[in-house]
């Protein structure tokens, strides 16, 4: 059974008058629960950090080849500068969750992130994650030319919603 | 964007001449990986562990109904009772493994199965994993009759494959 | 070898001219990094949480009796509102660091702690975590006398610090 | 506060009749527990690793140095390449486990662990874990002079018993 026979392993991006945002739908397995009987709220920074890879994944830039190195001068990774979640309601145990994840801006190396995961259309917890692109050595690069014209191609989006 | 959007979410049964077994998608973040550069061998148990309750799930009896005790007289759970695992080959960051779960004996209270996650047809890991139900209170179950009709399907597929 | 053998398994309460501060060493395994070679950011998440709890259990009100009802009416246990972590250097593999807990606020239902994860003496990530006092049902509680007044004394402390 | 002030971080070791083995105390945190209400399976096999690596790391070869290269002629890491994990009893949130580690065996790239997960006296888990020194390109490796004499003056610790 081939790869492509799991058409949307790593969610779809999806455009709307807001611009254009990545979903990702995850399933809450007993290794996300604790024993106060709903979602560890450590998964859930978990759940972002798939939304975010496959986000980059289908933009065409996924993190193996920036740590390879294949889009800069030098082997990078996107790493966590600061992060802001909101717990409004517990997920639960073999839930379908959705973590939808927009560019909300982009810096000269950072890119900063608003995350949702909702149940049903109800929002359980938010998140703002800001990321920098960094190299293997720690210092901070430039986003890449492919990086950046995928996220520029999204904010294009955003600047010219779809009618 | 309702559920039925995603619907390999939970991996696919799918039938062939050993019998039946359950497929479910992985895709490896970086939550699954250590500073050696691989797939942390822990990883792997929690991965069995989705793709049990997927098969579950698609067998008609998830997780969440054998605790609520909508299956049984009483609460009850699924819990590892003895598992062996044997590490052949190293998965990597962004790696898109598949995880097969057959039932290899099925016992009063006790399913015995076995589990292979593989990459591109190549098998990286094997697992024998003996499951028993278990009441609220910690004692075992005999498999309620639900359980065992979805499980005895599964046993008449492997002894009459299909030609 | 009991318990008593292991003094300082939930760390220690310390005094200084700022009030109190619970510290707790942990040490990075496998299991907290990542493919990047350094600590999975969500590990650090897991390391807080951590120290909250031994917080409280060193105040002597932990956990499971929070949860068992022992110190309220009604079964309860706190629970993550709100975070914000700030991340400034990396941690790696075999690195012993300590995470310190004060409190910042006491409210109705709810306390923020200001979190510090240090190596050597050297910051490496801070943390503002909000938690509230939620019961089994999902409503917020009153924290109880118990709970107030191990946090009061520490807010005594606070006021009237050492000389 | 200096690392010298927490002595016991990584467990000690014992020796007795039958020889030397490691104990380290692990505390059950919300993140090990699951919505059963008990220790995730997985769990335990986190606190082996740790195990295994506090041991290695008291008798003076710790996992980084192994991956450094410091130990060897090229950098190398241990793996697990086969575990068994039996699970007698569960464990609970906020419990004090200890968790037991002895060579059981000695090959020329592998080492054969005995591992006891057990709380107040009771064993709740046992694990056979298996694991080999590999190079950082994935060739296992003869054991080095170094490991090898600090597993030997364990051995030999087994064949002279204390009175």
């Amino acid at each position: 059974m081939s790869v492509e026979q799991w058409p949307d392993v790593a969610g779809r991006i999806v455009r709307d008058e807001a611009g254009q945002r990545h979903i990702l739908p995850v399933r809450v397995y007993f290794e996300d629960t604790d024993a106060g009987g709903v979602v560890y709220h450590a998964s859930y920074v978990r759940y972002c950090e798939r939304g975010r890879t496959d986000f980059l994944r289908l933009l065409g830039t996924d993190a193996r080849r920036l740590i390879d190195g294949t889009d800069s001068t030098e082997p990078a990774a996107f790493v966590v500068r600061r992060m802001t979640f909101d717990f409004a309601r517990p997920g639960r145990m073999d839930d379908l969750l959705l973590v939808e994840t927009r560019v909300r801006e982009l810096g000269g190396a950072s890119v900063t992130l608003d995350q949702t995961i909702s149940r049903d259309g109800v929002s359980l917890v938010t998140a703002v994650v800001v990321v920098v692109l960094i190299s293997i050595s720690g210092k901070p690069l430039r986003l890449s030319t492919a990086v950046r014209e995928a996220f520029s191609a999204h904010a294009e989006a955003k600047k010219n919603p779809a009618p």
